[in-house]
């Protein structure tokens, strides 16, 4: 059904031309304002052209989610769950109502579905809902009356009929679950790129838009703060094979497929390089070397609810280890805190801490049969007299903590080395 | 139950101090900021001191719903009535979201309820829906658990699970129809005035603010644009006997109580002056006095939607006769075309038009038992020099239709010829 086939018409990307089932998710850049929420109309009505059924999801509109909890926050510092979830959910409502107005003002047939109407059925974990049922009756129902179904996103409803919602950016969510529940051959995300490419192209100009990415390295892609795609979503269509196409909210282009068939030999061994500026590190001098030690320093870390990436402990001398970790830039001052009052009771060396560390990461499926990639990365930085903080690595990915001010140097001489330019081996435009 | 009792204390306004239970009903006006929902707390917070129950209904904040239907009206000059309650009913839900916010931040125990978990099941008619049913079991379960339960006002929903809306001013509705549901002691409409006045205070300073007013009179001081109370929300509390109190939105005061208790002999004749400023009026001179020659003339105009007021036909004159009718400020240059348009047709003499009338009511249920007041009501008139183009009447209201310039001088020479002022019969302040 689907192949790597270019854009042969618009609406019919890499589908075959008799009648497909498409979701198109809409966020909320998209759908701002009035003119962009027709600007989506014109799209919506393009891409149903040849027949195609449509189901639409959408984000609240521009800043208004912001704008809610900001009202939220002048009440309370940790207002209540339910009654957020109760609050934010309106937004989306709104883009929904004004989404199916404006098909209904064109005579295209269409109605605006709340979470609760479609019914998405999640548990009962406010703010963070996870989906255990999206029915799929209401939407047959609505699609072989000829409408357009339109979801607001990122809501949906216990089972003691509460609002709940997804969390940020759950509204990828919403249009994965309603493409697994009709079974929709696309899941469209209509966002202010025009697809997944091999870096950021503001740090890389020579960046490369990539055809198609598999599920895996669209997940590290996604974990490393790279903002086209929720994490979640990208889960969620893993675990039920939803084809995802990232694509401008123009409707225009190709976009990229994120797919789960594993490259054929031909493929390149690295996809892309991945960053993520807001990191920090902390290391601690001369903890004992013995059990119990390392757990004490990083326990109330974890406690505190503070995630711990990279961990690094050098091999001992005279009774004592270095123990290095990563975190969030946004945590480091209270992680600070916390290991200087914990070093402190352990009586062990100095806390150094540092705010500006940046983590690159070289990122492909082919790495799992290619040696060397980890050679090449670290040649590669050595070559440019980038030092080397932490390492961690997983089947498909290196990643590299290393010094701010290394970060453009760092990802362009890596982009450059793995031949990821535009003019390179990619098979792309 | 209740009295004519003094407020005696904050929150114990004319209700036994026994635990009352007690709908409080907060306007947009009255949740329009952040800063306004934190008062309206305090006054429910006040309101339940002595345990009493509260439920609470709660409309959109503040300029909310105009600018909603702003946005609608960019779109289409007539959006699809099912979108555009989906559009609106989100402006309650989040009022009623960050007032139960509010409510829980200071420790007062506070869910918001939209109108599918109340729920207020309707028909639907998108747009002014009617309720058929008000569930009370979850209402009943919050406040057994000691919660108040603050609803999204305005909205409600189909037997197909649609959201339906009751129209402007429909979270009056609301509140009365929870009274109801819940045989609440009494609804307290919380708005920008302090009660029900003899006649609008701006017009005459002298206005006196009711400590009771009944249905009857409500409802025709309603109908002749009398802000305070939405019209069929007066209706459904005479329905359902539920005793209405206005009050200011400080919660201060004892406001205006509405009841359906029979004034006893005592009671003034004229409880106030109701008046309308957006009138109009036509006139078609020389109609043949034959029967149709109306009909063909008024059968135009009601068939545009235009609603006709007070009509009044002069005795025949040769075979002619002039009709006259009055109809709202809004509709005038469209009724002009109509008539001008019919009476060419019928071949009769002039249309003649005026839109700078006003129509004058004095109401009281008391004129039932005293002839006199119409009489009265014309010398007063006639001394000040005002010439009444039409008049209709009903078994408590005496409408007179003048000349705009009169407005004031009516309503004030009318206020004092009844004796309404302040220091005259009346039993307030």
């Amino acid at each position: 059904m689907r192949g790597s086939r270019r854009s042969d018409a618009r609406g019919a990307i890499g589908v075959d031309p008799v009648v497909a089932r498409l979701v198109l998710k809409f966020g909320g850049t998209s759908v701002a304002t009035v003119e962009h929420i027709a600007r989506a109309a014109d799209v919506i009505a393009r891409q149903r052209e040849g027949g195609h059924e449509i189901v639409v999801a959408v984000s609240a509109m521009g800043d208004t989610t912001d704008r809610l909890v900001d009202l939220s926050s002048q009440i309370s510092r940790r207002p209540a769950r339910r009654e957020m979830d109760m609050l934010l959910s309106s937004g989306e409502q709104v883009t929904a109502a004004l989404l199916a107005m404006t098909l209904l003002e064109r005579g295209i047939d269409a109605v605006s579905l709340l979470g609760h109407q479609v019914p998405f059925t999640t548990n009962s974990t406010h703010g963070r809902a996870r989906i255990a049922d999206v029915g799929h009756e209401r939407l047959e129902l609505e699609l072989g009356a000829g409408r357009i179904p339109v979801v607001a996103g990122f809501q949906g409803v216990d089972e003691h009929g509460e609002i709940t919602t997804f969390g940020r950016g759950g509204s990828d969510t919403t249009a994965v679950a309603l493409a697994a529940a009709i079974k929709a051959d696309e899941c469209r995300i209509l966002t202010d790129v025009d697809g997944v490419y091999t870096t950021d192209p503001r740090v890389v100009p020579e960046a490369r838009r990539l055809e198609r990415v598999t599920f895996e390295e669209m997940l590290e892609m996604a974990s490393l703060g790279s903002r086209v795609l929720q994490i979640r979503a990208v889960k969620y269509a893993g675990k039920y094979n939803v084809p995802i196409r990232v694509l401008h909210m123009s409707g225009e282009g190709p976009g990229t497929l994120i797919t789960f068939e594993e490259p054929d030999v031909e493929s390149p061994v690295v996809s892309g390089i991945a960053f993520n500026r807001e990191e920090a590190e902390i290391t601690v001098t001369g903890v004992p070397d013995r059990p119990g030690a390392a757990a004490a320093l990083l326990g109330p870390i974890s406690e505190a609810e503070i995630e711990v990436d990279m961990i690094v402990m050098n091999a001992p001398r005279e009774g004592c280890v270095d123990l290095s970790f990563s975190i969030g830039r946004a945590d480091f001052d209270q992680a600070m805190e916390i290991v200087r009052e914990a070093a402190a009771g352990l009586g062990v060396g100095d806390v150094l801490g540092n705010d500006r560390a940046v983590k690159i990461s070289v990122v492909g499926v082919g790495m799992r049969s290619h040696a060397g990639v980890a050679t090449r990365m670290f040649e590669t930085l050595a070559r440019e007299g980038i030092n080397v903080r932490m390492v961690s690595t997983s089947e498909i990915k290196i990643s590299v903590l290393v010094e701010e001010k290394y970060l453009e140097l760092g990802v362009r001489s890596l982009h450059e080395a793995f031949g990821l330019e535009r003019t390179g081996n990619g098979s792309d435009q």
